[in-house]
């Protein structure tokens, strides 16, 4: 069986047990079996709980064995000491796929603990049963409709191909509600927790492959063998890039670490030097690489690291030249004919040349549109930089250059910043968006966003390189 | 006359005139009556301009000679040419104050119009008129309901106490909308524009006197007399704090700035020192600038550098743990009661010293206030970083913890994180903030904030200190 395939019936399930369901408030249970109901999932759902007859209006099953028909996923919230003799039904049943809620074993530190795990470890290995966790919040697939996770509002995230692989659940609660407010469609929400036989350098592979998926994200404390992880993940980013963000810079928690998934924080400066060799592409915050995630999974690749920074405000253009020359890519000089254009275009008042400040223009759409078309048009511009903020007198601006703005008109990335008042330009962003461009809170966040387009059109250039 | 009286006049008029007041969306005088208008200023309005009737229902006066009182405050808004003349009048009339929208003065970079600027600023100076400009979108004082600018929209800004200084307006389009997202109440906007004879200095100077005023925000890309700026800074920090954005890092936008505000930006590095030395806190973006102004006005400052990080989610209480040393703050050892307690609440299986996971007990609030309450009460602690993420499980807990993690109750600093789907714990959220809590959307921002209230504590100590 192909990994694919064992890892489907995880991901995208026909049926799912939930062993453990309850209706008590207090048990987690409880509130698996809503995430499972709110997610709208199509498939079959199996409550399985010893004495209950009924929850949500669903047949209980008073064990995995008496469920009448296949089962593929098997969500598992009771107490540890169970879990040997529940997953021993479950290899009896044929069920393949996993998620351990419950948590208890290696993280607990204590003998019982880490022999439980290795218990069970042992029995998935013998019944090619895959688990996720234990000690996980479970697993989300928004293209299945398909919330296998004890949060019910991970469902709420918009759906879209950006992939989350996370060693904390924690962090996963993080990522999906900013993924919400910033409106950043998501995949899959993988909470891998103690990692007793599946971990990052499986959930990769399996990934790399999934149509639903054209950004992987990773949340990484330290883990033992990450040597096969990297591997896997220098092959995996020949094919889709992986964006990685790395906890646990200082020595103070290694231990909280340790405790929380199990393992000892390996130093934070291999990860960052490991991540370079295998192409993966480093974060410094979570917003970061949310944001990062986002523009490679919706925009064109610059074909280099020359850049046009255009702003109708010279203040918030210096600032995005800033951060794109801090991290070493090059404001261009444009080409003579675009410069001519430039100069009819915007009076002698304003910086003409990159970066250009349309300031003297700010509420002129005409003039605006022919600086883009001439600059977009440029050889020497690989990708643009565009910051406009709202006034009065510029309202109609945004929609007036809706269509100059779509990367697809040169097939160059256009990384934008329009700062607006509540409830203005809501329409018009969304249209942007929706055609390729985009569009972040602040100059600082597109112009790092755009520095990591450069940074993956850099790996990619040099996987096809002989 | 006191500083304080002179820049009343403009931040706190009783009349204020429009000169090139207008019924034309293309012209600003349209914009800037309309801001004037919705900001539902209370004190006299006078539209003028020398044929028009009437605009927005008020009475047009041909010049400002010809209005029947006194006029505290001129907006002007005509074109460069007309500036020194319309000047002139204002001095005939008694004005003190002027926001002077106009453009093409030093920052046309042409002999006309530096010597227009050197004109008027001898004017100026000669009448005992301040202008805030040229160049300038304007002015904002949202505890005066007064809008003295180009864009209406900044009356939909939060009042509060933070006021902003700025060298670019492009960056008050900026920071006002983020502010609205985040909720941040501001005072003060002002954007320098060309700084005929009101530059940085004086605006600190005013504002360090300004009872709406308890934290000053500054935005600069380089100026002309710099150690004037730095002198009173060092002055003003003894009474507020200043927090600072440079922009203008690298070579390539020096003619950027000099062409958006007439002046060269200085070298980068010695701004950032004089920075330090003036007992300014420096930002490294837009965001944080925000973040720490709002911090520093609202929350106690610790009485030392020692945090205590509680996280109901590892990961995250990881990364807040990472910022926090790595800006020199210290993870501090709980004293022994402190530990003991936090023994008898947390299972063996949380890491129970600091960084405190509180994971397997992230649904109890009973035990997440045992916990808070004994943390707090520590004399070895100085202020608490705190994460909590929604999980459909811990619904009550916001709810549950609000009055201990009241800043009050301990005099210690809170600063949290608690990220929750769309329209989950909103009204809670409301609550803390009100209370003296503040909270950020990621963990990282969360810590970071927290570093500059440490900064801002030693600097206040140092200054102490005989």
């Amino acid at each position: 069986m192909s990994g694919s395939a064992e890892f489907n019936s995880i991901f995208y399930p026909n049926s799912v047990a939930v062993i453990g369901a309850s209706t008590d408030f207090n048990k987690l249970g409880y509130h698996c079996m809503a995430s499972l109901m709110v997610s709208q999932f199509e498939g079959k759902i199996y409550p399985v709980h010893p004495s209950l007859p009924e929850i949500r209006g669903l047949q209980v099953y008073p064990s995995i064995k008496s469920v009448p028909d296949k089962v593929d996923l098997a969500i598992i919230c009771v107490r540890s000491s169970l879990v040997p003799s529940i997953l021993n039904e479950c290899a009896g049943k044929g069920v393949k796929g996993v998620v351990l809620i419950t948590a208890g074993f290696k993280e607990a530190k204590t003998e019982v603990g880490t022999q439980l795990q290795d218990q069970i470890a042992a029995m998935a290995n013998r019944a090619n049963i895959r688990i996720i966790g234990p000690n996980t919040f479970g697993i989300v697939n928004l293209h299945a409709n398909l919330n296998a996770s004890f949060t019910p509002e991970f469902s709420l995230t918009p759906k879209g191909n950006i992939s989350l692989v996370s060693q904390s659940g924690g962090f996963c609660h993080l990522i999906a509600p900013l993924a919400m407010e910033e409106g950043v469609g998501m995949s899959k929400i993988i909470g891998l927790g103690n990692r007793c036989n599946v971990d990052f350098a499986d959930m990769l592979d399996y990934l790399a492959d999934d149509p639903d998926t054209k950004v992987i994200m990773i949340y990484i404390e330290g883990i033992d063998g990450a040597r096969r992880m990297f591997d896997v993940a220098a092959e995996v980013t020949r094919k889709k890039p992986i964006v990685a963000l790395k906890a646990g810079k200082f020595g103070a928690k290694d231990d909280a670490a340790y405790f929380h998934t199990g393992s000892l924080a390996g130093q934070h400066e291999i990860y960052i030097a490991a991540f370079e060799q295998a192409g993966i592409i480093g974060a410094n915050s979570s917003t970061e690489l949310l944001d990062i995630a986002n523009a490679l999974a919706v925009c064109p690749l610059p074909k280099g690291k020359k850049v046009a920074v255009l702003s109708s405000q010279a203040g918030p253009g210096i600032t995005m030249s800033d951060v794109c020359e801090q991290h070493g890519l090059v404001i261009s000089r444009l080409c003579g004919q675009t410069t001519k254009r430039i100069e009819e275009l915007l009076p002698p008042l304003s910086m003409r040349s990159n970066p250009i400040d349309m300031g003297p223009a700010w509420y002129d759409s005409e003039i605006i549109k022919g600086v883009i078309e001439a600059v977009s048009a440029d050889d020497n511009v690989d990708s643009l930089l565009f910051y406009t903020a709202y006034a009065s007198a510029n309202k109609p601006l945004l929609k007036d250059i809706t269509t100059l703005l779509q990367s697809s008109v040169h097939q160059k990335p256009v990384v934008c910043c329009f700062p607006s008042p509540k409830g203005i330009w809501i329409e018009e962003k969304r249209q942007l968006v929706e055609s390729g461009v985009t569009i972040y809170a602040t100059p600082e966040r597109a112009a790092k966003v755009l520095v990591s387009l450069v940074k993956r059109s850099q790996i990619v250039s040099s996987l096809e390189q002989p």
